[in-house]
């Protein structure tokens, strides 16, 4: 192992970056006690260098171009905590690989975007990327997979992975109060991202169940496959209701490998209120990791904020410090295979919220169509009408996805359905 | 790295052993795609040539003797999974690190008692010792320590680390049955080691706590300066008065570095029946690691069994498969500190027990005591009398042990104190 020290060049200097820096400043000694090996940061890189800092920059070269940053002699490693899958970020990324530095990434969009070609070529320079603080923060889940399971053929892959959408969806429970109002409450307190829809539109979570995924199953990184929806439609209604039955709704990542193909899939579940997932509350998230020898794994710890995503980050840099070479995705690029994607077909029970004419057989028409499309019923409830109509709420025995769409589509034709209704999958954890 | 074979040489065919043979025959595939190298085992040893076993051993060289098998030429790894921390597994260990091997172990005992100086020996030769297996049995907790926290100065380690208390306190709570018909049931379940206090006495628990320990604080394994206290003396009545007051009890290890010192406790707690901790159910595991970047990470998994250890004992493996170097400790030997013991003074809130003589006053002359040692009392009930006698509970607001101790030093002159208090800690996890 080389006596120098590990020469740090960091693109980005927002929250992340400056947690980065904090670290190496004070821990200096820690670190290299553990490593073996020094680290130091020799040159920086950010939009605006004329920005206030809390931090002593000055000991570091300072690039505006991050894609010079990448390429500098005195950089081993590159840390790109800058964010944006295109752009800058990509570009500066494979400058560094094609420059031969390791890669150090929180940046989960670019990975999922680009991951595999990035790995290719990481590969191909004899380098190693590594993005801990991609997913799930500071929560070394990453780690556990790639390597505390590596004996596991995995079997499934679930997890709550925006602490900003867990934030709004237990909020809006504590405090009653509906999605729109407590959005706002989220975006004063800067928790969303620039692009709302990032974060509330599941992708932000999706591209980290995409690289979960690609470890787990070894896979090419495939976002595109992951069936994605939001928790903009969640209401405070459901919310309520589904306590009432003994469940939370999350905005819930499940990725496994099934005899069609590999299904991905985040999008609002509901899950046990008991059950580990039920009680996570605010911005913390939990992946839970299913193996067939381990069985499950339960992982909890903050999903965001400058000391976590530093601390993963940093991880990183010292396993490359210590001279730990892993495969960005577990396997060599070349071993991931083409996945197939398969629409999620796997039964689960499922919770049906829909609005009904107060009429006379009714409900026993709704009935009759699960019935027919082979769908039992495990609880009912009719709720107080509103005039004429009448709030039913079903959860059914397990049942597959398809069935439930034929069952649904059959509501219509029954003429007491109003309006469309809401489906969660219920995800026994 | 080099392109042949890791040859594993297995000593141990039990539970962990054979589950170890099954992974490497079944998912040897796997385990190549992953680390880039075959891993095969090539000789094993155990006590019984004759026993039968689940297992074709037919193509591994058999050694009668560990310590033979731990020199083989065609061994690079040496695994250890027969227990014991003298005897057959110390000698071995000690000649497999002698004659070159790095070193493999499920065994806490061992390294709870030897581990200094084995790690000392270890890096004089140029070899690791890996252990995921002895602490928390499949969760990477090791790992996610020594490796994943490396960035931070780690505040505590905390844990549920031995799934047969776990399994005794909490069916005693469900099931409202004495310690010791739940003892016996443990041990008919084939749950408690051939020596149970091993189990019940928070010994393994406590060789675990003193391992996470030494990580996190660099210091030099002293399992002999952990305060141990078993679960021998929980009562059902403790159990039932507890959860009355939102508490739960679990043998809960805590190690925290301190201005005096670092503080090692393994002993029966009261934690929040809605925390994470208090949450465990019977013989899963739980460890919560508290950093100063990072904040608080749980794992929570399966704390034994054949599967979930031998994934551990795999997952070392295929990390020196991959090359990777880890100092046994997290930091070379050399530089760990000899620490020094403190006794556990960290303040916390506390839960006493005791019978009063049903006399006027009683209660205040008890409350008296309190006062002079500077506790306040946070809640205070007063259960049905027994003839003369009557159960108090207190639960006071944080407090100083040695002030606890004084109170009750102190409780002895009033007069109206029938036998010894329960004491104990609540933890606020």
């Amino acid at each position: 192992m080389p006596t120098s020290p590990l020469r740090v060049g960091l693109a980005g200097l927002g929250t992340v970056g400056l947690g980065v820096v904090r670290i190496v400043q004070s821990h200096a000694e820690l670190i290299a006690a553990r490593t073996g090996r020094a680290v130091v940061i020799t040159s920086v890189s950010a939009r605006d260098r004329g920005k206030l800092r809390e931090a002593d920059l000055s000991a570091y070269a300072w690039e505006g171009d991050p894609v010079a940053l990448a390429r500098r002699d005195d950089v081993d490693v590159f840390v790109e905590v800058m964010g944006g899958h295109e752009g800058p970020a990509r570009a500066a990324t494979e400058a560094a690989i094609a420059a031969g530095k390791d890669v150090v990434t929180a940046n989960k969009a670019l990975l999922a975007h680009h991951g595999h070609a990035l790995a290719i070529a990481a590969e191909a320079a004899g380098r190693v990327i590594r993005f801990e603080a991609a997913v799930a923060g500071g929560i070394p889940v990453v780690k556990a997979l790639t390597e505390g399971l590596t004996a596991n053929q995995m079997r499934r892959v679930m997890g709550v992975m925006n602490g900003t959408c867990n934030f709004i969806l237990t909020r809006m429970q504590s405090a009653g109060l509906p999605y729109k109002a407590v959005f706002e409450e989220a975006r004063q307190l800067g928790y969303l991202e620039a692009d709302p829809n990032l974060d509330v539109g599941g992708i932000d979570a999706g591209h980290k169940l995409s690289l979960l995924a690609a470890i787990a199953f070894g896979t090419q990184v495939s976002f595109d496959a992951v069936e994605l929806e939001g928790i903009g439609n969640v209401s405070i209604d459901d919310i309520r209701l589904a306590e009432d039955m003994g469940y939370r709704i999350k905005l819930l990542g499940v990725a496994q490998m099934t005899g069609r193909g590999l299904e991905q899939r985040m999008t609002p579940c509901l899950v046990p209120s008991d059950s580990p997932l039920g009680q996570l509350q605010g911005g913390t998230n939990m992946v839970v990791l299913d193996g067939d020898s381990v069985g499950q794994i339960v992982l909890r710890g903050p999903g965001a904020g400058m000391g976590p995503t530093a601390s993963a980050v940093m991880a990183d840099v010292a396993d490359i410090a210590r001279g730990t070479r892993v495969s960005t995705f577990g396997r060599p690029a070349a071993g991931l295979a083409v996945p197939i994607a398969a629409k999620a077909a796997t039964p689960s029970p499922y919770y049906l919220r829909m609005t009904l004419l107060d009429k006379p057989g009714a409900l026993a028409r709704i009935a009759t169509c699960l019935g027919e499309a082979g769908i039992s019923i495990d609880q009912m409830r009719q709720y107080g009408h509103a005039g004429v109509h009448a709030t039913v709420l079903i959860v059914t025995h397990s049942a597959a996805p398809a069935d439930v769409a034929h069952a649904i589509g059959g509501f219509a034709a029954t003429g007491v359905l109003v309006g469309e209704p809401t489906t969660l999958r219920i995800e026994q954890v």
